[in-house]
Formats: C-alpha cells, sequence, structure tokens
C-alpha cells in the first residue's frame, strides 16, 4: 500500500500497517520527514510522480493523509498517474473531501475514512504505531462505494487495531463537528478567555489544563479541519452559543446553572455508559448493504473483526 | 487541627495533614463517611458540638471542608461554640465565604483558603493524602486578615504539598471564574450538544473526552460552585458568548476560524510556558505586608517555602 502523506496519521499508519505485516511505501514533501521515515527503516521517498507511478504498477491501495488543503492537488496528482488504484483517505471531513474526488473524477474507486485519534504534535517523529489502536476509525458508506475498496480499506482499519464505524459521509460530518471540531473551538476559547484575567494561569489546575489541552494543536490542523466542516460546525457552535446565553440568562435571573449542568451531567454519564455493540452478520456487497451498515452505524454498532465479502471464499 | 466535613477535600486533608505529622481530627455529618474515617484510622465523629469543643479546648485550627450550601449552618456552630479559634475554609469562591464569615462576626480569625485540585469523585473513599501535592493553594490577603492565622494555614498548605498563591477574594473569583467554572460549564454544554447528535458518542475520542471529564462531577457541587460565583461567572460567560458569536459569523461570512484559533493557541502556549517565581523576601505582618503578597501572586509568584513571621524567632 502506499501512503501519501507521513505527518503524525500517515506516518502512524506507514508504521502500524508495517506492523501488521504489509507492505508499505510512501510519500512526502518535506525532506526532513523522508530523512525521518528512512532512519526509522521505512521506505519513503520526496518524488510524488515516481510513488505513484510504483501505486499503479502494483494496484496498491493509496491513502491520502495530507491536510486538506493540500488535498485537490494531491488528487490531481492520483488522477493523472494512477486513477484506476484503489482510493481512502484519513482527512477529518467527509463531505469536502468526497466533493474534490468527484470534482477529479476518482470517485469510483474511492472508500473515505476517519481514523478518530490524535495528539497535539505533528510530523513523522510525533507518530507511532499504536495510535490507531482501539480507535474508532470511520469508513463512509455512501451510495456509490465499491465493495472491494470498502472491504480493502475495512482490512486496513482492523490491521492497525482500530473498530470500523461504517457511517454516511454527511452524518460523520455533524458527528465530527460535535465531538471533534466543537471542542476545539472550546478550547480555543477558555484559553482566550482566561488569558486576560489576572492570576488565571498561576491558579488554573486539572480542569483548566483539560479544557485547553487541544488548544495546544497547531492552529493550520485546527483551522484546516473546522474550515473545511463549516456548515456542520455552525450549526453546532449555534446550539452552543443558545446553550450558554440560555445558562448565562437564567445565572442572572434565578441564580441558578442547574437546567445546563444536570442537562451535561446526564449526557456524560450516557457517553460513559455507552456501549458498541458489533456488527456480525452484514455480507458487504449483498442487497442493501451500505444502507443496513450506515442504520448500524448510526445506532452506535461496529465492526470489530472483517465482515464477509459477499462471494469471497471463507 | 480539626477539620469539618470529610468529603473527597476533607477527607484528603485529613490524610494528608496526619501524613505531615499533625494531630487531627475531624467531623462528618454522614455515618458512612465517619465510618469509612475510622476503618482507616483516624479520629472522626458525627458529633459536631463535641468535635468544636474539642476545637475550642485545643486553640485548633478549624477547617470548614463542607459544600458552600452548609457553610452558614457551619458558621453558626462555630461561633457558638469555638468562636476564638483560628478559622479557615477551602470552598471554591471566596466573596461569598467571606461575605458569610463576617455575618456570623468570625472575621477576626478567618483567613479564606482554595487548594486548586480534585477529582470527579466525592466522599471520604474518594480522599487520597497526595490530592494536594504540587497544587496551587489560594490563601486570601484581604485587609482584615490576622498575621498569625496566615502564617498557620500559610504552614498547612505547605506541609500537605501545596504552593501558596496569595490573592485578595475578589480577585480570587474572577480567575476561578474563567479557569475553573467556565470550563465546568463549557463541559456540560459540550457533552449537551453532542448528546443530540447521532454517531456522536459513538466517534468520540481524546478532544470530547477530555472536554466533558469534569462533567462527571456530581451536579450538585458544580452548582454549588457555579452559582455561588454568579458575578464573576456571569462575566465570563458574556465574553465567551462574544468570542463564540465572533466566531460563528466569521465562519459563516469569510470561512474563517483563524481569530480565535491564533489567539486560543497563543494564550495556551503562554500557559504552557507560565513558570511562577518564588516569593522569598515578605515577613508576613510587616507593613504592607498584604498589598505586598497580593500584588506578587497577582503578578504569578507564589510561596514554596514558609515565609517568615514579623518578630518570630529562626
Amino acid at each position: 500500500m502506499c501512503v501519501v502523506g507521513l505527518g503524525l496519521i500517515g506516518g502512524s499508519l506507514m508504521r502500524a500497517a508495517t506492523a501488521a505485516g504489509r507492505d508499505v511505501f510512501g510519500y512526502n514533501r518535506s525532506v526532513d520527514g523522508v530523512r525521518g521515515a528512512r532512519d526509522d527503516g521505512f521506505d519513503a521517498s520526496t518524488d510524488l510522480t515516481e510513488v505513484l507511478e510504483r501505486a499503479a504498477a502494483t494496484h496498491a491501495l493509496i491513502v491520502l493523509a495530507v491536510p486538506m488543503p493540500a488535498l485537490p492537488g494531491m488528487l490531481q496528482h492520483v488522477a493523472a498517474t494512477a486513477p484506476d488504484c484503489p482510493l481512502t483517505d484519513v482527512t477529518s471531513v467527509k463531505v469536502a473531501v468526497l466533493q474534490a474526488v468527484r470534482d477529479h473524477g476518482l470517485l469510483d474507486r474511492f472508500v473515505g475514512g476517519h481514523p478518530m485519534t490524535g495528539t497535539a504534535h505533528s510530523g513523522w517523529a510525533a507518530g507511532e504505531a499504536t495510535l490507531f489502536a482501539d480507535a474508532p476509525w470511520v469508513l463512509s458508506v455512501d451510495d456509490h462505494v465499491d465493495e472491494h475498496v470498502w472491504a480493502d480499506v475495512m482490512h486496513l482499519a482492523l490491521d492497525c487495531g482500530s473498530f470500523v464505524v461504517p457511517a454516511r459521509s454527511d452524518q460523520h460530518d455533524d458527528a465530527a463537528a460535535a465531538i471533534s471540531h466543537l471542542p476545539h473551538l472550546l478550547a480555543e476559547t477558555l484559553a482566550t478567555t482566561a488569558a486576560d484575567v489576572p492570576l488565571a494561569f498561576s491558579l488554573a489546575a486539572g480542569s483548566f489544563r483539560d479544557g485547553t489541552r487541544v488548544a495546544a494543536t497547531a492552529p493550520d490542523l485546527v483551522r484546516a479541519m473546522c474550515e473545511a466542516n463549516a456548515g456542520p460546525l455552525g450549526s453546532a457552535l449555534d446550539d452552543v452559543i443558545a446553550l450558554l446565553t440560555r445558562a448565562r440568562d437564567r445565572l442572572a435571573a434565578d441564580g441558578s446553572v442547574a437546567e445546563l449542568v444536570e442537562s451535561g451531567h446526564a449526557a456524560r454519564t450516557r457517553y460513559d455508559r455507552f456501549d458498541r455493540p458489533q456488527i456480525l452478520t452484514t455480507s458487504i456487497g449483498e442487497e442493501g448493504w451500505r444502507e443496513s451498515l450506515a442504520a448500524a452505524g448510526r445506532a452506535g454498532a461496529v465492526i470489530r473483526s472483517a465482515l464477509r465479502v459477499r462471494g469471497s471464499r471463507g
């Protein structure tokens, strides 16, 4: 398989897939990243055309692991050099990527993906083979997806230790706004607010550290993921502003924050008790398999061991 | 010394002060808490009058470690039975406590305190002797405070492994709103928002877990601290709503969240680099000592080893 972009996610993927016994080669734009990968014994190059020609020749699965702003340029190269390879990505938004892939005529071989993992660090050196262990890895089950490419990417995610959450791209983006992009903006807001208050940093303890941890993420990465998901994120911000405005008004009028505190605690309790039933019986490729997987994913179910593919043996 | 209330903070304080070689006894309302403390070898009772009489007889430092709503009732008992004992508290707001102490005629012997530590759990069993280690412990330096009581409480905080941040009560409350009460309300808001989105809990990973961790805190405790600090918290909420509204509008108009993301990242970077110079030269009780400590605290300085007290030897 071929990993395009060897930053935190792509670099971790190269390590994890190699550790799982796969044959992996990759491209990175910066010489530093490639040198880091080579020093660690991996097969990496700064020559994009050469890497994509090799992918085309071996019919390798191509994983796009570049930030959203770099994606259209990369798709152009793939369309020119390796248009028939199975293709996936690890970008944190799915509708915008789907549109870009469609624009480049690559939809037939594409299955969007998003491993829900990360750290506040970036670059090859920050990667680790265990980054995906026990993390959700979303695979898109939009109407167009091909069963064989889908099965390929499912195997990759499982090989890396993740469990697979099947989801439609639009539903992924709504959820990602709520549980990833919104937390980033709330962390930025909390850090910004406290910075203006004398004594605040001096007194800051656990709740502030936790609440601002992701504000340490590189601004470009946060912007890239938030701005590529502007629609769902805007709606989530509307919800948050409405909740906070109501809480402020109740606090001023009645001296109470009961409503918000009780709903938040109930929600967090539900989250703590949330468990993920396993999807076992769907065969990839059978009649209605995409709808069936999307419905199961929406209900919280996940794939922990490879599903059967229609027509394949064993 | 005498600890009134043996929950997470009071129970941890009993353990930490005992470990530091102090003679500690305490009161708890619930039989379960007292039984837990006794089973662990501590000196605890459900008889408040007896405990306070013993404090009065031994001129013990009394630490009020009950939730804010229970504080006025407790102050009434202290005023009736042990009005001359040095008195402190560990409550997360300081202006409201100061007012209650004044109302009960106990101001002369009172120095407000707030160890900035905790977990999402509560009750005797949740406590631990190391809870205060390397945590900020605010001591109020309001105009009235007595130098000897202040020195007593400073020694207690240092014995428990904390460092002391001197602060005026009103400045403490502004900072606590920004770095403790606001993070709680943002966590409740994030959990509430995500709970309505299908797939959200299924995809939730690090940023959501961190961002909602404190929403697991018992609602009564969150309400007690937020509602007792309604003024500063209301202002902090105004700031947050203004920042988020501006971010939403910029996202809708220009597709950019650059402003918020960059200010948040800069603030968090400043926080990561924030270091706390040590206060070494002030003598407690010297001319202007309260103002001097408040100014040093406001500038980020802390007390890590006991300051000299004017007129005392060694």
